[in-house]
């Protein structure tokens, strides 16, 4: 008899396994992190894993990349849709930087930064990934310009890469400093890229 | 015949180890680098360098911490000299950036980092420095807020957690994306942080 694979209850345990993963990558890192503690974490039966992922490092970047995932080109169309282009290039902002509130996620983005400097195939995923935010960023703030909502005088390109590292700043000091408080903090987040581009 | 030892000799000698000894580590690593590869960086002969420091770490530690020198109390001092208290506290702010544009110090910074997540001692020490840049930011912002020149609506204690993220931005960023031009962007932090903060 074939057995035959339900696709929704497939993306679904891989969902379930991506959660209880990442609760311990932040916790322990990735190499202290072993399948059989993913296994027993997500509540399947060891070995059952590799139905889902080939390799703890193929869950490590399904996490990361949001499992292909293209949440961020959903989110530019709906910024690019706005009718106030600033109102829309702060609303993409504060999608990308949302997460750095959610507990495990400031230790994850750490973590996935430290190996992505060992393992080139990763730092390539996460380089796409930010050089597309920051493609999209810049774009919607060409278009804030051109409706005269930016100061004229912001070189669009070098404005872009400042706001990326803003958002990277909330995530990292979250990740490092266990009295920062993220969620607090995207109030001043949005205040600051707000004033930092208006005439 | 006793040995008698030059006390600016001595300083400057280790000075020169820690200027030698910081390019190597933020270039290899900690980890990746050996006292062989030091004492031939600053031109000293091998063994030497316990004269001046009792380990490797103990230097890594010297250099993160600058030999102890205190110019973060200096530079407070001076800001909180200035006439204009919103001046003042943008020149502190200044000090505590500048350095992100040399070419080896955010790669030290962010080796730095993942050293203290492994060393409860470094992370300590490099806790304690920031600690007190941020009472120093907090202290500048209470005195530009009696005068006046930033929104009285800021919680002074959130609005520099929220100053130092923006400095550890310029470093982090610097250390991990290539493209990113940390000298042009401290244009960039003194518009954010004063716009950020003016009423």
């Amino acid at each position: 008899m074939a057995r035959t694979v339900n696709p929704q209850k497939h993306h679904a345990r891989r969902q379930q396994i991506m959660y209880a993963a990442a609760e311990l990558f932040a916790a322990q890192g990735f190499d202290g992190t072993t399948t059989a503690q993913i296994c027993a974490a997500a509540g399947i039966s060891p070995g059952n894993l590799f139905h889902y992922f080939s390799s703890k490092r193929a869950l490590f970047a399904a996490i990361i990349t949001n499992d292909g995932e293209d949440e961020t080109a959903q989110q530019l169309a709906v910024a690019h849709e706005a009718d106030d282009p600033l109102a829309g290039l702060l609303q993409f902002v504060e999608h990308l930087a949302a997460a750095a509130a959610e507990p495990a996620v400031p230790g994850l983005v750490l973590e996935a930064m430290l190996q992505a400097r060992r393992h080139p195939q990763l730092a390539q995923l996460m380089g796409d990934e930010s050089d597309a935010e920051q493609a999209g960023v810049a774009g919607l703030l060409a278009r804030a310009r051109q409706a005269g909502a930016i100061d004229s005088e912001l070189d669009i390109a070098e404005a872009a890469a400042w706001i990326m590292a803003l958002v990277s700043a909330l995530y990292l000091q979250a990740a490092t400093d266990e009295r920062f408080d993220a969620g607090r903090q995207l109030g001043n987040l949005r205040r600051t890229v707000h004033r930092f581009l208006i005439p």
